[in-house]
């Protein structure tokens, strides 16, 4: 714990993948290079400032309106400090794609604002305070992206009363590939056409899976998280607001993937490989049937990011 | 492999707890001393005698009525040998017990016979067979006994079809009490009071535990380990079949379990510990609870038995 008071930092925080297949609202992983930055300057007067959003997205300025200013404003309240902040964030990740951009913006607000005020809170109450991010931007206070976003790595939100989170150790060769189709669901509406019940007996197909992907990861078992990540709940019924979700993923699978899922509600689609080659082999499978069905797009190739929040620059 | 023909084996399979809370269909793990053996003699005519079952239960000696009658004979057909076997079963494990009477039964049978005829078949073919066993016990051709009553352990099912079975590592001083109240409870019914359908919220809250679970005990963390011992779906509704449920649970906790519950489809309740000591507080803590109750009873306490099935004598 750094107790110093800076008078200005800038932090970054990574895009991330919720869900991860069979781990709906549970798992997540943070994504290498692409996020949000965020420059916080510590004011002498109360209150919280938005200067600037910048990069993708169409974001409110008002610090009421946008997760970042309520995020600001809650953990001053809470240290009840006559400072107030200044903030600038630049967008690398759009709004709406499946990729924990609200997260990242949450994320690296809480990072930031803890740096610039002598890190008074724990990991886990920055990630309470990026949950409110989470709540304003999709209606639900989840955890799945911004655990990832702030920790870094591969993490499990086992319980949310009380929050319990923790992280699991990643194999040295998983990478993903990430496709982003520039097409626009939103997180409200995909989580409302989910089935409020499900078969008992797809749920334990489900958690068998769970338990697979789990054990997998810790024991760098590449064949079982492929074996693992077979999602029978959420992805038939959102997969269908993806255009060529079965094209996608089907050639990803025979470029070599170990598997393929949503990212978070989508409409990115994530697969997870065993080593760069191939995952940059599922980049060209992923680019190839996306330029097939006419689908603007962004890839991502990535090491699941070890890192999750963290400063890039101080003052 | 040993291909070199017995002529008889002694062979021991010990009882297991499955569905272990969270893990409904998918986890079990095995326990120490308690369990069945199986003598096979080679004979040298075709067919299957069950010359004798000893111990508790009123089993058949019919073979084609009695589990190992029917692995048995399902092996010696695989084999297409002109040549049969004699058994001799000794039951360690009532039938109805919860802890996997007929999955110690159908393993030992499976592992005895594959000792016998020279080690033919994979330990994955072992469960397979073994599963018959279970299908002409409970009406349904579940693992999750057979797979720890064979492998050992802490075992997990992830899928049937295909049979996808792995094993999780076990922390040094985990240790179970399973009490075993002397109440019949029928697998067939207590799976018969399970509502078909969850809700989706409630599923999400026990792949979480399953999670966690799985990551506990690949970390030694005890404390996840506890965390994640709660059943949301089944316990609820199979607790009520079992007199006195809450009261030996929590007793159990308050003696310093980790995690309770009930161990297959009851009527026997398990508890995990740290350690040794724990373990035999929690065995006091389920004997002056279950005497209070007018109980009758039987208690193990037992490491995780890190084998399964085993010869114990060749001749």
């Amino acid at each position: 714990m750094n107790n110093e008071l800076k008078k200005k930092v800038k932090a970054f925080a990574p895009a991330s993948v919720a869900n991860v297949s069979c781990g709906f609202d549970v798992l997540g992983f943070a994504i290498d290079k692409v996020g949000d930055t965020l420059q916080a300057e510590a004011t002498s007067y109360p209150g919280v400032i938005i200067e600037s959003v910048t990069g993708p997205g169409n974001l409110s300025t008002d610090p009421d309106k946008n997760i970042c200013g309520v995020i600001a404003k809650a953990m001053l309240a809470k240290l009840d400090l006559h400072q107030g902040v200044r903030i600038r964030l630049t967008k690398g990740i759009l709004p709406g794609s499946g990729l924990g951009s609200s997260a990242a913006s949450s994320a690296v607000t809480a990072f930031a604002m803890n740096e610039l005020f002598g890190n008074p809170f724990t990991e886990k109450q920055l990630v309470e305070f990026a949950m409110l991010g989470e709540k304003l931007a999709s209606g639900s206070a989840h955890a799945d992206n911004v655990a990832p976003a702030i920790m870094g790595g591969f993490t499990a939100v086992r319980s949310y009363e009380p929050l319990d989170i923790f992280k699991i150790p990643v194999p040295n060769e998983l990478y993903c590939t990430v496709i982003h189709p520039k097409i626009e669901v939103r997180t409200e509406l995909s989580r409302n056409i989910l089935k409020k019940q499900v078969e008992l007996k797809t749920a334990i197909k489900q958690w068998g899976n769970v338990a697979g992907l789990v054990a997998g990861l810790y024991s760098s078992n590449y064949d079982l998280i492929g074996r693992s990540l077979t999602d029978y709940i959420i992805e038939p019924v959102r997969s269908r607001l993806i255009p060529g979700y079965f094209e996608l993923t089907q050639n990803a699978l025979l470029a070599g993937a170990l598997g393929c899922g949503i990212s978070g509600s989508g409409p990115s689609v994530f697969s997870l490989c065993k080593g760069h080659e191939t995952a940059k082999k599922v980049a060209d499978a992923f680019t190839e049937k996306a330029v097939l069905l006419g689908l603007p797009f962004d890839i991502y190739v990535s090491k699941i990011a070890e890192k999750g929040a963290r400063i890039i620059d101080n003052e």
